[in-house]
């Protein structure tokens, strides 16, 4: 055992998570920044690399790392292949250049060398000695001869000190007593899309452009070319299998269903199919792997519905009773919210014994429409289902088919939200869908965007879903849906709308102070009519152009708000840039949806790249409109429905040319 | 294997550092708060415990964590005993608490009980069968039956929500699927001294009163009443080992030495003694025990040094030349740092492949002093020997003597010194001796009181050392050693001087530029005045009176600092205070030696919990005056030589009475 000789150690390796249990998130392309302190005692010189693989590599990569000063280090790689990556620092006393660096030294003060000399030699024998039998080795066994020869003492001293030595040297060090920092960390990379994506949520059974007549798939298909248009990247649908009878619930949430109700696509399984079934008035089987590939020749994925829960009728149930919690009447337990109940859903009973098989197949259900060609999942109340579970699935299903995303629904509390991100959750739901004020939005971004946050949990995030229809918008009219479409597609890199509801701007509670929709989808068909001249889409469409042509908005890093006069503080000024200041975004929102508001934008010029001395260009994408401003203030009115938010693109002053300014394209 | 059924995680236990690679540091008598994120998935209630025991103790104590929101949860524990404590946090699901929380809730909706209640009846003749053949089995069986009885249904529900059954169903919680967090943490107890002591450093050598003559161990006994009437707690002697005689320094450093001279103390070891020798002008093993036992009666540990190096006398040199790096002629390798050579040291040579002995060796030179009653060792330049070396011999030593400090003099890098602290120093130099501005000191003690870093590391504060005669106190005269003093006295917890040089205000380097002192006692003997008037004894008294009386100057704990307005930026302002505000010290000093300054002191009251709206009396406890100040500024004058420095003790106001205000005493 050496452990007691390897006198370098290794610490503070960034980026990690809570200590290495986690795997930090990129996503292919991604340069990885590595920082590391590495020192060991005394005055010996240190070097050491960064070493990394992907989980199905057989060898390590390895790359030197450079100072930064003060024992910290840094080296960099690019991501490219999809999956778990492994990265570590390995760290040791360099002898060969502290003796080389020492020996300098002593060329300069003068006196005697040959020992010296005959030290650098042993070295570099040793290292040719590692060479093993090789061209190299050859050269510096010469060299050490050299050194350790009888010519004279200056040209031995040019030769000890030479850069061809040095740079050989440098190739075959000593690793005997090096140190390689534990446990390895873990990185796991994703598709672009998992950073940067715009969801679009519609109901299949609700596409029928006959009002009263169940949606299909064929109809959804029909559809896909509304939904291309305004640029989405994801077509998300709600639950597509088959729909219990037993307690099913009727229009508005009614205890009992009519006949002809069509009850909640959330509770899921009939006699003869659950999860891996296909609701039989949406279509077959043939008729969603035609929807899918559709999608695809649009360019749209589509995302399902991942809601770990069973209708009575499910085949479960009957099959698998240990899967549920029995009451002492030998029923199974319903969910329940006490005084609430929802008699049409059993929740799985994760405390059972028989946890494995359980696991399995619900893992199955994944790996199932994985094998349909679905690559994305929206995952219903995961903070209802244990966390090992989903660090056990998510690990598995990406470890065959890293391709896969699960977007989180966990519309909890923050720690448990953060825990599911980092065990795995590529994407999550947030707070955004309340958060309306200048300081509540300033503080939640802020907040998100903190070091170790970032680097696993990403946002997603929407304004409306079939289950909140916010006060703001059911109070603000088409200004707040204006409002809060700009802030969704521009905050974050990724975000969705739950449409048609959204572009038409359907905003009427089921009663007041109540989030759910009135005649919602989520148990009653609807018509929706999409060519309404007031419709949104046109508004989605540009915005979702510009996140496209804009990389900055495709990232959530470097996004910082900016200070705006404005009494009311009902303006709001942020901006976003890529790393390499190549794109710079600035968005001013009015939260004001009933009225105008104005006020003086301060720019933290410095933030952006900019300098205060010079011009530079302000081009508003959504107006198409350029201005020219100078030093770090401009003045911004805005009016719902006039103009409603601007979203800048600022370009850099290059220079002047016959008197006119020209700035980067 | 149950783990997929463990559905509580706990995340985030402070304090922790490294992610629990280190333990925290704490003193005998504190109250260690610990906190961690617990929760489980759904809306189940959760509980917790804090587990943790002494490393010798057999079993784990245990204390209910209690909710502070948002899922953060909180306990705290005395530590009583010296030594290494292990700690960690235990959470499961409590499904009766659950359960009953639920129950409530359906018994004011009304309905059907007769299921839930059998459900209750269910969990707690578990609790019985938990409860082992007891009486409270018996009681749980009897509520039990209550609940799933014949009795008439609103007298089995108030059975059900009964605050006795409540508080028995606690006491039996069902752990089969609890989750403790791993790994264990671990924080060491230390004395109290090891947060604060008063440090004074002398050569033995030059404690005789007739220049010229050897200082001896019988010297240094009767210079013990003028230490002890200082207040300091700790008498810390240079290396009291012979001295070596090859290539023995001369007077200030001088190459050779001329007949006569005495050489280096930190040179250890003569042919027939090491370090575990006496060196024989000092006097004998009886004589150091006769010093130790003498200062023990005035209330001041010694602290030895441990300089692990020898002279080329030393008996390891002959006796073990596989310690020793060997040239390529034969000759050990001496301490370098070129063109300098330090021919009169060979430093150890740690990458040995004979490095397990040698370390054996170096810690019995440890047990040796611990054997003869040292319990504080200073260790002299710890960054030049491998950080796995201290780590092991501090455990070892520490383990079997929990009452050993040590204090590391590693005047290096920030990481290094931090990884020294780390890994086991008790106490640490710092860049105290250089930090002199307003702007540094603030920034620098800032540092050192960031969360991870006061849990590990201790600071001790020298304004002089054999080693540093910092230009401030070369060029400030006798208001800069007042300074100085005040500032390391009241900033650190821990701090220490080098005298008499120190209190004599010994000001002359060995050349401009030079840090050295002029005829330093490092390589010569000294005769010291110590009874000339100037002398700063009186005051060094006075302060360490003040700090014995103000447990808030004993902490490093709750330092900041306030504005003081001031163009020079002289006036620099900082308070301490104890967690519970029993004690408030606040500290101006004046940090220009040269002339007097004043300004405006404005004190954050509320980082004081003093009221903004009422009086407090400001008692300077160095000139002994006191001063009502109303509202949070008050001007303040400093002079050298006439008023250096306030030490302000803050008393709040307690009432008014007849006119006059009471403050607390």
């Amino acid at each position: 055992m050496d452990a007691g000789r390897r006198r370098v150690v290794i610490e503070g390796i960034a980026p990690q998570v809570d200590g290495g249990r986690w795997a930090v998130k990129r996503v292919q392309g991604d340069t990885v920044v590595v920082e590391a302190n590495v020192f060991g005692d005394g005055h010996d010189e240190v070097r050491c690399v960064l070493l990394y693989r992907h989980q199905q590599a057989e060898h390590w990569s390895q790359l030197p790392l450079e100072p930064l000063g003060n024992d910290r280090w840094r080296a960099s790689f690019t991501v490219v292949e999809l999956g778990t990556y492994q990265y570590t620092v390995c760290g040791w006393i360099d002898h060969f250049s502290t003796w080389r660096h020492d020996f300098e030294k002593r060329v300069a003060a003068g006196g005697d060398l040959s020992i010296d000399l005959a030290i650098g030699a042993r070295l570099i024998e040793e290292a040719a000695d590692r060479a093993g039998p090789s061209v190299n080795a050859v050269r510096l066994s010469e060299l050490a001869a050299i050194l350790a020869g009888s010519q004279d003492i200056s040209a031995r001293a040019r030769a000890a000190v030479d850069a061809e030595l040095a740079a050989l040297m440098q190739k075959y060090p000593d690793l005997r007593l090096s140190t390689t920092y534990e446990p390895e960390l873990r990185l796991t990379v994703d598709r672009p899309l998992a950073r940067s994506s715009a969801w679009y949520e519609l109901f299949p059974r609700s596409t029928s452009p006959v009002a009263g007549r169940h949606g299909t798939f064929a109809d959804c298909e029909a559809r896909l070319p509304y939904v291309a248009e305004m640029g989405f990247d994801i077509l998300y649908l709600p639950p597509i299998h088959p729909i219990g009878t037993a307690f099913r619930k009727g229009k508005n949430n009614a205890p009992s269903a009519q006949s002809g109700d069509v009850g909640s696509p959330w509770a899921i399984g009939v006699r003869d199919g659950g999860h891996k079934a296909i609701h039989r008035e949406l279509g077959t089987i043939k008729d969603f792997r035609r929807l899918l590939a559709a999608a695809k020749s649009y360019g749209i994925e589509l995302a399902l519905d991942l809601a770990y829960q069973c209708s009575p009728d499910h085949p479960y149930a009957a099959e698998h009773p240990e899967w549920f919690l029995r009451r002492p009447d030998g029923t199974i337990q319903y969910a329940e919210n006490p005084p609430k109940k929802y008699q049409d859903i059993y929740p799985f009973y994760f405390e059972s014994q028989a946890w494995r098989p359980l696991w399995e197949e619900l893992k199955s259900v994944v790996l199932f429409w994985v094998g349909e060609g679905v690559r994305i999942f929206r995952v219903d109340n995961p903070h209802t289902k244990p966390f090992s579970f989903w660090e056990w699935l998510i690990d598995d299903v990406r470890r065959r088919y890293p391709d896969v995303l699960f977007l989180a629904e966990a519309f909890t509390r923050p720690k448990i939200m953060y825990r599911l991100a980092k065990l795995g959750f590529t994407q999550s739901y947030t707070y955004f869908s309340w958060r309306n004020t200048r300081q509540e939005i300033t503080e939640y971004f802020t907040e998100l965007t903190q070091p170790e946050l970032r680097d696993i949990f990403r946002p997603n995030l929407w304004p409306n879903t079939p289950d909140i229809l916010s006060e703001y918008l059911q109070t603000g009219g088409r200004g707040a849906f204006v409002t809060r479409l700009v802030l969704a597609a521009t905050l974050g890199a990724n975000y969705g709308i739950y449409g048609p509801a959204f572009e038409l701007c359907e905003a009427r509670p089921i009663q007041p102070g109540s989030e759910e929709y009135l005649n919602s989808e989520k148990y009653e068909l609807r018509t929706w009519p999409i060519d309404r001249p007031d419709s949104l889409r046109e508004l989605i469409g540009q915005l979702n152009r510009i996140r496209r042509s804009n990389p900055a908005l495709r990232s959530d890093a470097n996004i910082e708000f900016h200070p705006v006069e404005n009494d009311a503080q009902q303006l709001l000024c942020y901006s976003k840039r890529t790393d390499d200041f190549g794109n710079r975004i600035v968005v001013v929102v009015n939260l004001d949806p009933h009225g105008p508001q104005a006020g003086m934008v301060h720019l933290q010029l410095d933030r952006l790249g900019i300098p205060a001395d010079q011009p530079y260009q302000m081009h508003d994408l959504l107006a198409d409109k350029a201005y020219v401003w100078r030093g770090n203030q401009g003045y911004v009115q805005l009016a719902p429905g006039v103009v409603d938010s601007h979203v800048f693109r600022i370009h850099r002053w290059l220079r002047t040319e016959g008197g006119s300014e020209i700035f980067e394209p």
